[in-house]
């Protein structure tokens, strides 16, 4: 069946959130949000676009900050509400500099910090 | 520092996002919603707890299909907008049988149903 990004099913403000999976990985990295254009943007280019809620715009991911996602394989979930993006993600895709941004846990009832800012990426020759 | 789940944030609903991942093989399993009672009763019981939007009641995951999702690791966002809980799931995740509710995949503008499901758990002798 053919898709068509209108078939899935957004909030009142329009957007389905996705998550973002490192393809080789499999570490959760972020959710974002997309609205119907941004799934169309990301398919037909393989660049994972998002709709910022901030900045009321497309945020194709790393376009500013070099932290690009290339799409590898895009879900969508049984209820047509969620999204899941597999990507390979250079750099951290966390803005903090970290791998995901899912990097504190928390342990019996306190918060922990797994992980540090990468290094940063050395600018290409 | 000790967590409080009145410090996450939540949407106009009350409601924050949940990933659920396998433990085990990383698999996305699902996405579904918590309030902060939810996040509350999901760490002091250890049993993955959401919030129903369809029927405004607790969700405590397994209760009615036996297909309960015991958690390894609870991580929140840099935004503190979205939950990762990583899981020991029995049985399948989605209430179509599928092991995760992300089977669907769009390749070349085609939806493939990538995951048949599971075969019937036994009922315990």
């Amino acid at each position: 069946m053919a898709f068509d990004p209108m078939s899935l099913k957004y909030n009142d403000a329009g957007l389905i959130p996705a998550i973002a999976q490192d393809a080789a990985s499999g570490e959760v990295l972020m959710m974002a949000w997309m609205n119907a254009d941004a799934v169309a943007r990301t398919l037909d280019t393989g660049r994972v676009t998002y709709w910022s809620r901030s900045r009321q715009a497309f945020w194709v991911k790393g376009d500013t900050s070099g932290h690009v996602q290339h799409l590898v394989d895009f879900r969508v979930d049984c209820d047509r509400d969620c999204l899941l993006v597999s990507v390979n993600q250079t750099g951290p895709a966390c803005h903090t500099g970290r791998r995901s941004c899912f990097y504190t846990a928390v342990r019996a009832g306190e918060e922990v910090e797994l992980m540090q800012p990468m290094a940063p990426i050395p600018p290409s020759a």
